[in-house]
């Protein structure tokens, strides 16, 4: 949970909601029932905890405490806005924080460890009564070099891992996408999302790649929170339809893709917030329009020249 | 044609066979004939020109002249195989050459316009008898940076404009690759298909975009001509099956990045030239598999959650 002051070449919004919980539940509650777990401190608005109250988030394990909520700030470009640099972090509040899950949290049967320290994600995981269907977790590079061996320990734990290029190629110590995806599967999960921004990501799922498309936009305001939204359409599309197969992994991956075009068209949650299930049903259609083309028939050859 | 001495983390090579005429042409020939025109000096090595010939490249329009052939070196990498240093650059040969198109030629269905200064690709297209069906066109920055107006001329005069990503934003000014990508198409081109290196290309026909995948692959050895390539690919399946429908277009954008996925496997043609109809065909359809997800039929939704 946090208050981010974000610049990029649109614009700028100072202390304007963010954190992954955030994007995540937001994103996820189109599809699922969330109940989030996180800490603010005495300064988070009412209107932002009204803003989950609208989506149906369970904010009843929201713990707010003495102090200031975490506060991060950065500028996006302006060349490539995909490259940013953090300009100030104030962990606040968040320094100590240790997660502590209610009853009826330790039975959910579909769990999310948001970007924290490995440490405490593992301590989550530990709590839940018994095994969620589904465990999945992000992370960082602050964490993936500051506690690989944590780190690593969790990764072997989790179903689903979601890391971007840099982040899996930083992780695995390969420089080939594929081969790092490969590495993070054989430690244990069965599904590696690899996230390339703009370029969409890679879903490896039980060995098997699948190459999933961003939505083209014309106008990319702030990029911030994509990878936890894409998390959240993912997690809430499996969650919705039960549907582990290889096609529901595909089209949850989709889903995923669909929700992160939604944030990046405006700062914080603005536009996010506002995508209705036509809006959302509507750029799924878009995607699939976007990439089919016709494939080969099993007789069926390419032209060949003799020679 | 070039003669390319190039380094990368996989390894270098001296002086060995490149030049956008070459890579097009050997790419091409999979698919349709092509008789290629260009200018080689003394030093050209018969095995070179018995390449082509095993390809059944028509090389009757290969000049050969006086002096060296056209010579480049560059390093790629190492952290990022896509980013090149160029260290030399010597004209020799190529600083002269103004292209003579034989009779035959003067008729060709389809023309490409290799990456050549924009007057000399004028006066090529002004060589021929008459307007070819389709005529297509690849730039460099150089160009772009230094005979922009003429390059627009042109621009305007062909069917089909490939260009990287930063050729395409460079070229319109635009950051956005859908904004370029349109005002390219509406300076006259009905289809722009801008490249994007490991993350495939966006196919523009007709205003309607089309994400075309890269082939992923696990080993990268040499990038240098994976855009010509590409080029060859995507020409030599429209001249093959002269089918310039919008399910044609998709198939030939396929086509161009299968024929890239081999080149840069290897240094030089080495791979290139290796390719088989049928690893073609496989990778074809390694393509439809890895980018195939279930559509959402027309009466059905996405999960939605009551709210």
């Amino acid at each position: 949970m946090a208050y981010d002051s974000v610049e990029t070449s649109a614009g700028r919004r100072d202390d304007a909601l963010g954190g992954s919980a955030t994007f995540f539940s937001v994103a996820c509650s189109n599809f699922a029932p969330v109940s989030l777990v996180g800490v603010v401190g005495e300064d988070f608005r009412d209107g932002d905890v009204e803003l989950f109250r609208s989506h149906d988030v369970d904010v009843s394990g929201l713990e707010r405490v003495e102090g200031q909520t975490f506060r991060w700030s950065g500028v996006y470009g302006p060349e490539d806005v995909n490259t940013r640099t953090t300009l100030d972090t104030q962990l606040n509040v968040f320094a100590d924080f240790a997660p502590r899950l209610s009853d009826t949290q330790r039975v959910s049967p579909c769990l999310f460890l948001a970007n924290i320290a490995p440490s405490l994600q593992l301590d989550v995981l530990k709590q839940m009564r018994e095994r969620p269907k589904l465990v999945a977790l992000d992370t960082m590079n602050f964490w993936i070099e500051g506690n690989g061996a944590e780190l690593k320990e969790v990764v072997r734990q989790v179903d689903i891992v979601f890391m971007d290029e840099n982040e899996a190629r930083s992780f695995t110590e390969s420089v080939n996408l594929m081969q790092a995806a490969r590495a993070i599967h054989s430690m244990g999960p069965s599904t590696v999302v690899v996230k390339r921004g703009e370029h969409g990501a890679i879903l490896f799922h039980d060995g098997q790649p699948f190459l999933t498309p961003a939505v083209p936009l014309e106008h990319v305001i702030d990029p911030t929170g994509a990878g936890d939204t894409f998390a959240g359409g993912f997690l809430g599309y499996l969650a919705a339809t039960e549907d582990l197969s290889e096609a529901g992994f595909r089209r949850a991956a989709v889903t995923g893709s669909v929700m992160a075009s939604f944030v990046v068209e405006g700062f914080s949650l603005e536009r996010l917030a506002e995508a209705t299930s036509e809006e959302i049903e509507s750029r799924f259609r878009q995607l699939a329009t976007l990439t089919r083309f016709e494939p080969l028939a099993e007789d069926e050859s390419l032209p060949r020249r003799n020679r």
